[in-house]
């Protein structure tokens, strides 16, 4: 084996036998292998304090997360035949979950490699690389893509938070083939058009697509609002599964102009608005003019991005299910998410059960929310299980 | 208001202020109101130690939670009109979730009525009385179960394990009317004859039917092992969900003879088969025989039924898990839960990663398992949150 050697001190190897994939900084035995005799995203060879070898992964000496392991022994290296390898296991996943190729076709660690994102809409495939490790791959990625699912075109989307840390600049870019068609994500039997370039992540949010399908019992006949709204996964939905009204907000101009179109396009127009607006500022005015709902989606953009932002993130949450709490009618029900790793799905119940508590209502936990399971939680890495909700009845106390 | 008072500690009132139900017994002030004073079950005014009312509940003198909260404020007394009430609210959920007259339908604490369960079996209504609180009232809750329900037949199943903490005799009865044919569980368009007398709790488990859902994308053309399968639930249904053969292993004589029964009358007997053992010698048995399944489902009873149990419930969920994962075939799903209130979501799945590192196995968690929307959970009562479970994906390191 060719790969340079990683050592790490004492005991450090400890977490990596018991199933996860990290190795931080301070866990190298930087006198026996200095992190600066490693470029970022070279691959190595991790080994235990006594130089046994545990795995294969890459490293990144500028970062916190300094190595990341790819396939535990030596016997394989990281090749583009590993790689095809490991798509064809997380498609095989896929292919048993979905009868059509709209999907997180892989995701980084859970999918056994960290680092990257893959997401399918047909025949186009949008990636993220979010390491040094997997940014240096990328052509070997890349090509095995072509091999395994042969699509039409592959994207770039290389602008995650994640690739501060580690450095690398944002950027799109065409891997391979052409885009000659709008780029669709079926979810529901509805067609969402989303952009790969311009849109937030790859451009769609699988991860709610199983909540999304729990709302059916709730939303026949009623009265619907759809808060940070996106593309109107949740409102376009909702009505399709018969809410007789569908008020979706949003504070981008563009997604408002989206899911307009998106609604016209699945023939739901007549029963969908959409408003660009902030949502806290949107909250109020609809209570001050004495609206109500019957079921009110919260499904916002991460209020707690760092450790250091919980507390106040967590008064965010707090507020927003008490103001939607307020809009409800009775009897009404509330669907509230957080992406935020750093919110537990505790934290968030408790915002929930005091927005309640102070407006002297009593909530049901009807179900817990979760990501999709093609987002896959790696049992070793809590990292990897982020989404969290819960669909509540609100009823007076 | 004719209720006595129940007067609490100074600064005991904030937990029953911020949502949950409970007194304990060290709360009260037993100077101002000794508990000595009180019958079992009788109904009280539980007052802060300002002697301000805080709501209305009943009483066990003789139980660690003394006493149990049923109504904020003392505008509404507790008599049949409440009752009825309550009911006609869980009703109301049941009948926006469910098509058909099988569910549970009353949970508890969650749907305001602390110590009562009612199942519903198409026109035959089976209740649990877990207090002295609720076996005072059991002639107006059966009352507001006629008014509301109109069943055919009440049975009272009153041999739950909590009613000894209350110094309450176990005891089967009918409350009114007449069984006059099989009493029948419906679920995903299977019959399962279930026994309100003899049969185990109320005589099925509705709060593994929405986990039951998910085995569709995973058994079709499968070969299925369905561990501690009582009546057949998860095998019977993954069966009708086109498995190819299921075998059911249940320690009871009659689940098995009921299970062959259910079969037949559902036209699956040539794929099910059911066998009376113990379940880790039955696993052990099967690994010698090197036999394997693509889909291992374990539903355990809970391992883990009071907090001294911890240690070693915690021991026979990992031994028992890793004992599945050595018969699984390779891409094999481990179906892994527990309905142990001390079983962590957490420490459960630590328990399954740990038996998957010892057999160096990869695990995928595709969906994380709960009890269905009939049993909601209480948000300011961890302790109604109790049935968790993993759907795993396990593949080689």
């Amino acid at each position: 084996m060719e790969y340079p050697a990683l050592i790490l001190k004492r005991g450090e190897d400890a977490r990596l036998r018991a199933g996860h994939l990290w190795v931080f900084s301070n866990e190298v035995d930087v006198a026996k292998s200095p992190l600066s005799a490693f470029t970022p995203g070279e691959i190595c060879v991790i080994c235990d304090s006594q130089q046994h070898p545990i795995g294969i992964g890459y490293i990144n000496p500028n970062s916190l997360i300094c190595a990341r392991l790819i396939v535990r022994g030596i016997e394989h290296a990281v090749d583009r035949s590993l790689l095809v390898h490991r798509l064809r296991v997380a498609l095989g996943l896929r292919e048993r979950l979905y009868s059509e190729p709209y999907y997180r076709l892989f995701y980084g660690e859970s999918d056994g490699l960290p680092g990257l994102v893959l997401d399918r809409y047909g025949d186009v495939i949008v990636g993220q690389t979010t390491t040094a490790g997997t940014e240096r791959l990328k052509d070997d990625i890349a090509a095995a893509v072509l091999k395994v699912i042969k699509p039409a075109a592959m994207v770039w989307k290389n602008d995650s938070g994640a690739r501060t840390m580690e450095s690398l600049p944002d950027y799109s870019e065409i891997a391979f083939g052409e885009i000659t068609h709008p780029v669709i994500a079926r979810e529901g039997g509805l067609d969402f058009q989303i952009d790969p370039i311009d849109g937030q992540k790859t451009g769609w949010f699988y991860d709610q697509r199983a909540n999304r399908d729990q709302l059916a019992p709730f939303v026949a006949g009623k009265r619907v609002l759809d808060m940070f709204s996106y593309l109107g996964g949740w409102g376009l939905r909702a009505a399709a599964m018969g809410a007789s009204e569908v008020v979706c907000v949003d504070a981008s101009a563009s997604a408002v102009e989206a899911i307009t179109r998106n609604a016209a396009a699945n023939g739901l127009s007549d029963r969908v608005t959409a408003r660009k607006a902030d949502a806290f500022e949107e909250l109020k005015r609809l209570r001050e003019q004495r609206e109500r709902f019957d079921v009110i989606i919260l499904d916002p953009p991460a209020f707690v991005k760092r450790k250091k932002d919980f507390a106040e993130g967590r008064l965010a949450y707090r507020r927003i299910n008490e103001m939607a709490m307020q809009l409800l009618a009775k009897d009404g029900i509330l669907v509230t998410c957080s992406c935020s790793y750093h919110m537990s799905r505790t934290t968030l119940l408790e915002a929930v059960q005091q927005g309640a508590r102070h407006l002297d209502r009593q909530v049901q936990v009807l179900m817990q929310l979760q990501q999709a399971p093609d987002h896959p939680v790696h049992p070793a890495i809590v990292e990897t299980d982020y989404l969290k909700g819960f669909i509540c009845r609100v009823l007076p106390a």
